[in-house]
Protein backbone atom coordinates (compact mmCIF):
# COMPACT_ATOMS: atom_id res chain seq x y z
CA UNK A 1 0.00 0.00 0.00
CA UNK A 2 2.88 2.26 -0.33
CA UNK A 3 1.93 5.44 -1.63
CA UNK A 4 2.76 6.20 -5.36
CA UNK A 5 1.79 9.95 -5.98
CA UNK A 6 -1.25 9.12 -8.21
CA UNK A 7 -3.17 11.46 -7.04
CA UNK A 8 -3.49 15.44 -6.47
CA UNK A 9 -3.60 14.64 -2.48
CA UNK A 10 -0.40 15.28 -0.75
CA UNK A 11 0.54 11.71 0.99
CA UNK A 12 0.01 12.57 4.73
CA UNK A 13 -3.57 13.56 3.58
CA UNK A 14 -4.41 10.72 1.57
CA UNK A 15 -2.70 8.37 4.65
CA UNK A 16 -5.10 10.40 7.11
CA UNK A 17 -7.99 9.43 4.86
CA UNK A 18 -6.98 5.69 4.95
CA UNK A 19 -7.08 5.91 9.18
CA UNK A 20 -10.28 7.82 8.99
CA UNK A 21 -12.08 5.17 7.06
CA UNK A 22 -10.50 2.47 9.30
CA UNK A 23 -11.74 4.19 12.10
CA UNK A 24 -15.57 4.81 10.58
CA UNK A 25 -15.57 1.50 10.13
CA UNK A 26 -14.36 0.45 13.20
CA UNK A 27 -11.82 -1.07 12.53
CA UNK A 28 -10.32 1.14 15.07
CA UNK A 29 -12.46 1.47 17.91
CA UNK A 30 -13.12 4.27 20.76
CA UNK A 31 -9.94 4.14 22.74
CA UNK A 32 -8.06 1.27 20.78
CA UNK A 33 -4.21 2.70 19.46
CA UNK A 34 -4.04 3.47 16.25
CA UNK A 35 -0.79 3.21 14.25
CA UNK A 36 1.80 5.28 15.53
CA UNK A 37 4.79 7.58 13.28
CA UNK A 38 6.87 4.74 13.34
CA UNK A 39 4.19 1.75 11.93
CA UNK A 40 3.01 4.33 9.45
CA UNK A 41 6.36 4.91 7.88
CA UNK A 42 7.06 1.68 7.29
CA UNK A 43 3.70 0.68 6.05
CA UNK A 44 3.08 3.52 3.92
CA UNK A 45 6.86 4.28 2.79
CA UNK A 46 6.99 7.79 4.22
CA UNK A 47 9.12 10.11 5.95
CA UNK A 48 8.54 10.90 9.68
CA UNK A 49 7.46 14.18 8.97
CA UNK A 50 4.61 12.76 6.36
CA UNK A 51 3.15 10.24 9.06
CA UNK A 52 3.46 12.99 11.61
CA UNK A 53 1.50 15.32 9.38
CA UNK A 54 -1.08 12.20 9.31
CA UNK A 55 -1.68 11.77 13.05
CA UNK A 56 -1.79 15.83 13.36
CA UNK A 57 -4.78 15.67 11.05
CA UNK A 58 -6.68 13.29 12.45
CA UNK A 59 -5.68 14.89 15.96
CA UNK A 60 -6.72 18.57 14.74
CA UNK A 61 -10.36 16.75 13.40
CA UNK A 62 -10.43 15.78 17.24
CA UNK A 63 -11.11 11.82 15.94
CA UNK A 64 -7.72 11.13 17.83
CA UNK A 65 -5.86 12.10 21.01
CA UNK A 66 -1.99 11.35 21.93
CA UNK A 67 -0.99 10.05 25.24
CA UNK A 68 2.74 11.26 26.19
CA UNK A 69 4.52 8.06 25.92
CA UNK A 70 2.17 5.76 24.90
CA UNK A 71 1.14 6.72 21.12
CA UNK A 72 -2.07 7.67 19.78
CA UNK A 73 -5.55 6.81 20.50
CA UNK A 74 -9.02 7.01 19.01
CA UNK A 75 -10.82 8.93 21.13
CA UNK A 76 -13.84 7.81 23.43
CA UNK A 77 -16.71 9.90 23.19
CA UNK A 78 -18.30 9.32 25.97
CA UNK A 79 -21.15 11.31 25.61
CA UNK A 80 -23.70 12.91 27.91
CA UNK A 81 -27.05 13.42 26.64
CA UNK A 82 -28.40 16.50 27.63
CA UNK A 83 -31.81 17.43 27.03
CA UNK A 84 -32.54 21.14 26.88
CA UNK A 85 -36.14 21.22 27.11
CA UNK A 86 -37.68 18.23 29.11
CA UNK A 87 -35.15 18.93 32.22
CA UNK A 88 -36.81 22.24 32.57
CA UNK A 89 -40.21 20.91 32.90
CA UNK A 90 -41.33 22.30 36.25
CA UNK A 91 -41.64 18.67 37.67
CA UNK A 92 -38.02 18.00 37.35
CA UNK A 93 -37.52 20.96 39.87
CA UNK A 94 -40.41 21.44 41.44
CA UNK A 95 -40.26 18.15 43.31
CA UNK A 96 -37.19 19.03 44.88
CA UNK A 97 -34.60 17.45 42.93
CA UNK A 98 -31.78 19.39 41.58
CA UNK A 99 -32.19 20.77 37.64
CA UNK A 100 -29.19 18.95 36.66
CA UNK A 101 -30.61 14.99 37.77
CA UNK A 102 -32.01 14.90 34.19
CA UNK A 103 -28.61 14.75 32.70
CA UNK A 104 -27.59 11.84 34.68
CA UNK A 105 -28.02 8.71 33.48
CA UNK A 106 -25.51 6.18 34.98
CA UNK A 107 -22.92 7.98 36.05
CA UNK A 108 -23.00 11.15 38.43
CA UNK A 109 -22.12 14.65 37.55
CA UNK A 110 -20.11 15.64 40.41
CA UNK A 111 -19.84 19.42 41.80
CA UNK A 112 -16.07 20.20 42.63
CA UNK A 113 -15.49 23.69 42.24
CA UNK A 114 -17.93 26.29 43.17
CA UNK A 115 -17.71 30.27 44.24
CA UNK A 116 -20.75 32.10 45.08
CA UNK A 117 -19.98 35.96 45.60
CA UNK A 118 -21.81 39.90 44.78
CA UNK A 119 -20.22 42.17 41.95
CA UNK A 120 -21.28 44.79 39.74
CA UNK A 121 -23.00 43.87 36.41
CA UNK A 122 -21.23 44.27 32.88
CA UNK A 123 -23.14 45.72 30.25
CA UNK A 124 -23.48 42.56 28.28
CA UNK A 125 -25.08 40.98 31.89
CA UNK A 126 -27.22 43.99 32.38
CA UNK A 127 -28.09 43.99 29.28
CA UNK A 128 -29.34 40.08 29.23
CA UNK A 129 -31.29 40.38 32.46
CA UNK A 130 -32.62 44.26 31.48
CA UNK A 131 -31.24 45.76 34.33
CA UNK A 132 -29.32 48.75 34.28
CA UNK A 133 -25.12 48.67 33.93
CA UNK A 134 -23.35 48.67 37.65
CA UNK A 135 -26.75 46.84 39.22
CA UNK A 136 -25.55 44.53 41.70
CA UNK A 137 -25.43 40.99 40.94
CA UNK A 138 -25.26 37.66 42.82
CA UNK A 139 -22.95 35.13 40.65
CA UNK A 140 -22.48 31.74 41.42
CA UNK A 141 -20.05 29.90 39.65
CA UNK A 142 -19.47 26.19 39.38
CA UNK A 143 -17.08 23.31 37.73
CA UNK A 144 -19.09 20.01 36.97
CA UNK A 145 -16.80 16.76 37.12
CA UNK A 146 -17.97 13.38 35.62
CA UNK A 147 -15.72 11.12 36.58
CA UNK A 148 -12.93 12.61 37.43
CA UNK A 149 -13.30 14.90 34.12
CA UNK A 150 -13.91 18.11 33.96
CA UNK A 151 -16.86 18.46 31.23
CA UNK A 152 -18.94 21.89 32.60
CA UNK A 153 -18.12 25.26 33.81
CA UNK A 154 -21.05 27.58 34.52
CA UNK A 155 -21.47 31.20 35.71
CA UNK A 156 -25.06 31.86 36.58
CA UNK A 157 -25.84 36.03 37.25
CA UNK A 158 -29.33 36.77 39.34
CA UNK A 159 -29.86 40.04 40.32
CA UNK A 160 -29.32 41.42 43.87
CA UNK A 161 -33.06 42.92 44.27
CA UNK A 162 -34.59 39.38 44.09
CA UNK A 163 -32.07 37.18 45.67
CA UNK A 164 -30.25 39.05 48.07
CA UNK A 165 -30.60 37.31 51.70
CA UNK A 166 -32.01 34.15 50.33
CA UNK A 167 -29.82 30.80 50.12
CA UNK A 168 -28.85 31.76 46.19
CA UNK A 169 -26.36 34.01 48.01
CA UNK A 170 -24.86 30.76 49.79
CA UNK A 171 -23.17 27.86 48.51
CA UNK A 172 -25.63 25.39 49.24
CA UNK A 173 -29.25 26.74 47.80
CA UNK A 174 -30.80 23.85 49.04
CA UNK A 175 -33.44 21.29 47.78
CA UNK A 176 -34.03 21.71 44.67
CA UNK A 177 -31.59 24.22 43.87
CA UNK A 178 -31.43 27.74 42.30
CA UNK A 179 -34.85 27.44 40.54
CA UNK A 180 -36.77 26.23 43.41
CA UNK A 181 -36.10 29.03 45.45
CA UNK A 182 -36.70 31.87 42.67
CA UNK A 183 -40.28 30.38 43.07
CA UNK A 184 -40.09 31.00 46.76
CA UNK A 185 -39.20 34.54 46.20
CA UNK A 186 -42.11 34.81 43.70
CA UNK A 187 -39.91 34.97 40.85
CA UNK A 188 -40.90 31.34 39.21
CA UNK A 189 -39.07 30.92 36.23
CA UNK A 190 -41.59 29.91 33.65
CA UNK A 191 -40.18 30.63 29.88
CA UNK A 192 -36.35 29.80 28.92
CA UNK A 193 -34.65 30.77 25.78
CA UNK A 194 -31.18 28.81 25.18
CA UNK A 195 -28.56 30.11 22.76
CA UNK A 196 -25.70 28.11 21.82
CA UNK A 197 -22.53 28.93 20.26
CA UNK A 198 -19.21 26.99 19.10
CA UNK A 199 -15.49 28.12 19.44
CA UNK A 200 -12.17 27.28 20.02
CA UNK A 201 -11.39 27.30 23.65
CA UNK A 202 -9.76 30.46 25.53
CA UNK A 203 -6.68 29.49 28.06
CA UNK A 204 -8.71 29.59 30.69
CA UNK A 205 -11.46 27.32 29.08
CA UNK A 206 -8.50 25.02 28.39
CA UNK A 207 -7.34 24.37 31.91
CA UNK A 208 -10.76 24.85 33.34
CA UNK A 209 -12.37 21.23 31.59
CA UNK A 210 -8.44 20.39 30.93
CA UNK A 211 -9.02 19.71 27.19
CA UNK A 212 -7.61 17.72 24.34
CA UNK A 213 -5.70 20.25 21.69
CA UNK A 214 -8.14 20.37 19.16
CA UNK A 215 -11.35 20.33 21.03
CA UNK A 216 -13.41 23.08 20.82
CA UNK A 217 -16.11 23.92 23.85
CA UNK A 218 -19.95 24.59 23.31
CA UNK A 219 -21.46 27.80 24.94
CA UNK A 220 -24.94 27.85 25.92
CA UNK A 221 -26.59 30.94 27.42
CA UNK A 222 -29.66 30.42 29.68
CA UNK A 223 -32.18 32.85 30.35
CA UNK A 224 -34.90 32.30 32.40
CA UNK A 225 -37.65 34.43 32.49
CA UNK A 226 -40.04 34.93 35.31
CA UNK A 227 -44.41 35.51 34.60
CA UNK A 228 -44.24 39.07 32.99
CA UNK A 229 -41.50 38.69 31.59
CA UNK A 230 -38.46 39.38 33.54
CA UNK A 231 -35.11 37.70 33.20
CA UNK A 232 -34.46 36.30 36.64
CA UNK A 233 -31.32 34.69 35.77
CA UNK A 234 -28.53 34.08 33.00
CA UNK A 235 -26.36 31.23 33.14
CA UNK A 236 -23.44 31.11 30.91
CA UNK A 237 -22.03 27.54 30.21
CA UNK A 238 -19.17 26.32 28.51
CA UNK A 239 -18.88 22.73 27.70
CA UNK A 240 -16.65 20.25 26.71
CA UNK A 241 -17.76 19.41 23.15
CA UNK A 242 -16.34 15.98 23.19
CA UNK A 243 -18.11 14.87 25.93
CA UNK A 244 -21.67 16.32 25.50
CA UNK A 245 -24.92 16.19 22.65
CA UNK A 246 -27.39 18.69 23.29
CA UNK A 247 -30.77 17.43 22.58
CA UNK A 248 -34.00 19.31 21.52
CA UNK A 249 -37.38 17.77 21.32
CA UNK A 250 -40.64 20.18 20.55
CA UNK A 251 -43.60 19.84 18.35
CA UNK A 252 -44.50 21.15 15.30
CA UNK A 253 -47.27 23.53 16.50
CA UNK B 1 4.71 48.78 28.66
CA UNK B 2 7.79 46.31 28.11
CA UNK B 3 7.97 42.62 29.77
CA UNK B 4 9.68 42.39 32.50
CA UNK B 5 8.83 38.46 33.23
CA UNK B 6 7.62 38.85 36.50
CA UNK B 7 4.69 36.45 36.30
CA UNK B 8 5.01 32.87 35.32
CA UNK B 9 2.95 33.00 32.18
CA UNK B 10 5.24 33.29 29.02
CA UNK B 11 5.53 36.59 27.63
CA UNK B 12 3.59 35.52 24.30
CA UNK B 13 0.59 35.01 26.63
CA UNK B 14 0.56 37.85 28.79
CA UNK B 15 0.91 40.05 25.06
CA UNK B 16 -2.06 37.98 23.64
CA UNK B 17 -3.82 38.71 26.53
CA UNK B 18 -3.22 42.13 26.96
CA UNK B 19 -4.65 42.28 23.37
CA UNK B 20 -7.69 39.91 24.34
CA UNK B 21 -8.66 42.63 27.01
CA UNK B 22 -7.98 45.56 24.38
CA UNK B 23 -10.62 44.06 21.56
CA UNK B 24 -13.27 42.66 24.84
CA UNK B 25 -13.18 46.44 25.79
CA UNK B 26 -13.72 47.46 22.17
CA UNK B 27 -10.53 49.42 22.10
CA UNK B 28 -9.70 47.14 18.30
CA UNK B 29 -13.27 46.36 17.23
CA UNK B 30 -14.83 43.52 14.46
CA UNK B 31 -12.64 44.14 11.41
CA UNK B 32 -10.14 46.49 12.58
CA UNK B 33 -6.46 45.75 12.14
CA UNK B 34 -5.00 44.46 15.59
CA UNK B 35 -1.16 45.60 15.89
CA UNK B 36 0.76 43.12 13.53
CA UNK B 37 4.45 41.31 14.38
CA UNK B 38 6.34 44.12 13.91
CA UNK B 39 4.02 46.49 16.07
CA UNK B 40 4.29 44.26 18.58
CA UNK B 41 8.25 43.59 18.65
CA UNK B 42 8.42 47.60 19.59
CA UNK B 43 5.92 47.97 21.84
CA UNK B 44 6.82 44.50 23.95
CA UNK B 45 10.45 44.33 22.80
CA UNK B 46 10.26 41.24 22.31
CA UNK B 47 11.45 38.60 19.54
CA UNK B 48 9.43 38.19 16.14
CA UNK B 49 8.72 34.73 17.30
CA UNK B 50 6.98 35.78 20.55
CA UNK B 51 5.01 38.08 18.66
CA UNK B 52 4.21 35.99 16.17
CA UNK B 53 3.00 33.30 18.72
CA UNK B 54 0.95 36.05 20.82
CA UNK B 55 -1.20 36.36 17.79
CA UNK B 56 -1.61 32.82 17.11
CA UNK B 57 -3.17 32.50 20.43
CA UNK B 58 -5.76 34.77 18.94
CA UNK B 59 -5.91 33.48 16.01
CA UNK B 60 -6.60 29.94 17.22
CA UNK B 61 -9.33 31.15 19.64
CA UNK B 62 -11.02 32.44 16.30
CA UNK B 63 -11.00 36.14 17.82
CA UNK B 64 -8.93 37.57 14.62
CA UNK B 65 -8.24 36.25 11.77
CA UNK B 66 -5.23 36.68 9.13
CA UNK B 67 -5.42 38.56 5.77
CA UNK B 68 -2.12 37.60 3.47
CA UNK B 69 -0.41 40.67 3.05
CA UNK B 70 -2.60 42.94 4.87
CA UNK B 71 -2.38 42.11 8.53
CA UNK B 72 -4.23 40.32 11.33
CA UNK B 73 -7.84 41.93 12.08
CA UNK B 74 -10.61 41.23 14.40
CA UNK B 75 -13.18 38.78 13.50
CA UNK B 76 -16.26 40.08 12.54
CA UNK B 77 -18.59 37.92 14.34
CA UNK B 78 -22.51 38.89 11.55
CA UNK B 79 -23.66 35.91 13.06
CA UNK B 80 -27.02 34.30 12.00
CA UNK B 81 -29.48 33.39 14.43
CA UNK B 82 -31.31 30.31 13.74
CA UNK B 83 -33.87 29.92 16.00
CA UNK B 84 -35.08 26.13 16.57
CA UNK B 85 -38.48 26.70 17.61
CA UNK B 86 -40.38 29.54 15.86
CA UNK B 87 -43.46 29.13 17.42
CA UNK B 88 -41.69 30.48 21.15
CA UNK B 89 -39.35 33.04 20.27
CA UNK B 90 -42.32 35.69 19.73
CA UNK B 91 -41.72 39.28 21.10
CA UNK B 92 -43.40 38.09 24.48
CA UNK B 93 -39.92 37.42 26.01
CA UNK B 94 -38.47 40.60 24.89
CA UNK B 95 -37.35 42.31 27.87
CA UNK B 96 -34.04 40.06 28.29
CA UNK B 97 -31.91 40.83 24.81
CA UNK B 98 -30.12 38.28 23.07
CA UNK B 99 -26.52 38.34 24.87
CA UNK B 100 -24.86 38.65 20.86
CA UNK B 101 -27.80 40.79 19.83
CA UNK B 102 -25.15 43.69 18.62
CA UNK B 103 -23.73 40.55 16.53
CA UNK B 104 -26.83 39.31 15.34
CA UNK B 105 -28.29 39.99 11.85
CA UNK B 106 -30.84 37.96 10.09
CA UNK B 107 -30.34 38.00 6.62
CA UNK B 108 -31.34 36.16 4.15
CA UNK B 109 -29.68 32.94 2.98
CA UNK B 110 -29.60 31.52 -0.38
CA UNK B 111 -29.05 27.90 -1.96
CA UNK B 112 -26.11 27.49 -3.89
CA UNK B 113 -25.42 24.27 -4.64
CA UNK B 114 -28.14 21.46 -4.59
CA UNK B 115 -27.86 17.55 -5.69
CA UNK B 116 -30.79 15.35 -5.46
CA UNK B 117 -30.66 11.39 -5.90
CA UNK B 118 -31.75 8.05 -5.01
CA UNK B 119 -29.41 5.67 -2.85
CA UNK B 120 -29.34 2.49 -0.36
CA UNK B 121 -29.43 4.14 3.41
CA UNK B 122 -25.96 3.22 5.29
CA UNK B 123 -26.60 1.89 8.97
CA UNK B 124 -26.54 5.25 10.59
CA UNK B 125 -29.24 6.73 8.81
CA UNK B 126 -31.36 3.62 8.23
CA UNK B 127 -31.18 3.54 12.16
CA UNK B 128 -32.52 6.97 12.46
CA UNK B 129 -35.41 6.66 10.05
CA UNK B 130 -36.05 3.13 11.79
CA UNK B 131 -35.75 1.52 8.18
CA UNK B 132 -33.78 -1.53 7.07
CA UNK B 133 -29.94 -0.71 6.35
CA UNK B 134 -29.87 -0.71 2.36
CA UNK B 135 -33.63 0.46 1.69
CA UNK B 136 -33.76 2.98 -0.42
CA UNK B 137 -33.45 6.33 0.52
CA UNK B 138 -33.91 9.70 -1.22
CA UNK B 139 -30.80 11.94 -0.24
CA UNK B 140 -30.88 16.11 -0.90
CA UNK B 141 -28.17 18.00 -0.29
CA UNK B 142 -27.64 21.70 -0.39
CA UNK B 143 -25.29 24.56 0.10
CA UNK B 144 -26.36 27.78 1.85
CA UNK B 145 -24.52 30.84 1.09
CA UNK B 146 -24.62 34.38 3.38
CA UNK B 147 -23.33 37.57 1.18
CA UNK B 148 -21.04 35.21 -0.70
CA UNK B 149 -19.83 33.14 2.46
CA UNK B 150 -20.89 29.38 2.29
CA UNK B 151 -22.19 28.91 6.30
CA UNK B 152 -24.63 25.73 6.14
CA UNK B 153 -24.27 22.67 4.45
CA UNK B 154 -27.52 20.21 4.94
CA UNK B 155 -27.78 16.99 3.74
CA UNK B 156 -31.57 15.50 3.86
CA UNK B 157 -32.65 11.85 4.13
CA UNK B 158 -36.24 10.77 3.17
CA UNK B 159 -37.45 7.54 2.58
CA UNK B 160 -38.57 6.41 -0.91
CA UNK B 161 -41.33 5.22 0.01
CA UNK B 162 -42.74 7.30 1.36
CA UNK B 163 -41.34 10.41 -1.37
CA UNK B 164 -41.04 8.35 -4.79
CA UNK B 165 -42.60 10.49 -7.65
CA UNK B 166 -43.16 13.40 -5.36
CA UNK B 167 -41.94 16.98 -5.82
CA UNK B 168 -39.45 16.11 -3.21
CA UNK B 169 -37.49 14.28 -5.47
CA UNK B 170 -36.72 17.03 -7.97
CA UNK B 171 -34.44 19.89 -7.31
CA UNK B 172 -37.13 22.60 -6.92
CA UNK B 173 -39.89 21.17 -4.38
CA UNK B 174 -42.64 24.14 -4.93
CA UNK B 175 -44.05 26.08 -2.76
CA UNK B 176 -43.38 25.41 1.11
CA UNK B 177 -40.44 22.72 0.41
CA UNK B 178 -40.48 19.64 1.25
CA UNK B 179 -42.58 20.23 4.68
CA UNK B 180 -45.84 20.63 2.89
CA UNK B 181 -44.97 18.05 0.51
CA UNK B 182 -44.56 15.29 3.42
CA UNK B 183 -48.34 16.95 4.37
CA UNK B 184 -49.66 16.41 1.08
CA UNK B 185 -48.29 12.98 1.12
CA UNK B 186 -50.02 12.50 4.26
CA UNK B 187 -46.68 12.14 6.80
CA UNK B 188 -47.08 15.90 7.91
CA UNK B 189 -44.07 16.66 10.34
CA UNK B 190 -45.54 16.96 13.60
CA UNK B 191 -42.77 16.68 16.14
CA UNK B 192 -38.63 17.11 15.99
CA UNK B 193 -35.60 16.25 17.87
CA UNK B 194 -32.52 18.74 16.88
CA UNK B 195 -29.23 16.98 18.14
CA UNK B 196 -26.43 19.47 18.80
CA UNK B 197 -22.85 18.66 18.80
CA UNK B 198 -19.53 20.80 18.30
CA UNK B 199 -16.14 19.48 16.55
CA UNK B 200 -13.51 20.26 14.38
CA UNK B 201 -14.46 20.31 10.52
CA UNK B 202 -13.12 17.54 8.64
CA UNK B 203 -11.10 18.29 5.45
CA UNK B 204 -14.61 18.27 3.54
CA UNK B 205 -16.40 20.71 5.77
CA UNK B 206 -13.47 23.20 5.61
CA UNK B 207 -13.97 23.44 1.68
CA UNK B 208 -17.22 23.46 1.78
CA UNK B 209 -17.77 25.92 4.01
CA UNK B 210 -14.68 27.71 2.95
CA UNK B 211 -13.66 27.89 6.97
CA UNK B 212 -11.02 30.08 8.41
CA UNK B 213 -8.41 28.30 10.61
CA UNK B 214 -9.30 27.75 14.07
CA UNK B 215 -13.41 27.79 13.13
CA UNK B 216 -15.24 24.69 14.69
CA UNK B 217 -18.21 23.42 12.85
CA UNK B 218 -21.51 22.91 14.73
CA UNK B 219 -23.09 19.76 13.87
CA UNK B 220 -27.04 19.67 14.17
CA UNK B 221 -28.56 16.54 13.33
CA UNK B 222 -32.99 17.02 13.00
CA UNK B 223 -35.48 14.16 12.58
CA UNK B 224 -38.93 14.73 11.98
CA UNK B 225 -41.83 12.64 12.92
CA UNK B 226 -45.19 11.99 11.85
CA UNK B 227 -48.25 11.53 13.71
CA UNK B 228 -47.84 8.48 15.54
CA UNK B 229 -43.64 8.39 15.99
CA UNK B 230 -42.55 7.51 12.20
CA UNK B 231 -39.53 9.64 11.41
CA UNK B 232 -40.03 10.65 7.75
CA UNK B 233 -36.56 13.24 7.62
CA UNK B 234 -33.33 13.44 8.57
CA UNK B 235 -31.67 16.62 8.26
CA UNK B 236 -27.61 16.28 8.68
CA UNK B 237 -27.03 19.51 9.01
CA UNK B 238 -23.54 21.10 9.30
CA UNK B 239 -22.85 25.13 9.95
CA UNK B 240 -19.66 27.46 9.96
CA UNK B 241 -19.77 28.35 14.00
CA UNK B 242 -18.19 32.01 13.41
CA UNK B 243 -21.53 32.79 11.93
CA UNK B 244 -24.21 30.95 13.54
CA UNK B 245 -26.07 31.55 17.13
CA UNK B 246 -28.48 28.90 17.76
CA UNK B 247 -31.73 30.29 19.83
CA UNK B 248 -34.12 27.92 21.12
CA UNK B 249 -37.33 29.31 22.97
CA UNK B 250 -39.39 26.84 25.18
CA UNK B 251 -42.04 27.11 28.90
CA UNK B 252 -41.17 25.81 31.49
CA UNK B 253 -44.04 23.75 31.29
Amino acid sequence: MASQGSTRQPKYQRIADALKVAIRSGEYGPGDRVPGENDLMATYEVARMTARQALGVLQNEGLVEARRGAGVFVRSFRIRRRRGIQRLAQGQWGSGRSIWSADIDDRELVVDQIDVGEQEADSRIAGALGISPGSRVWVRSRRFVLEGKPVLFATSYLPSDIVADSAITRPDTGPGGVYARLAELGHEPVHFREEVRSRMPSVDDAERLSLSPGTPVIQIVRTAFAEGGRPVEVNDMTLDSASYVLEYDFDAR
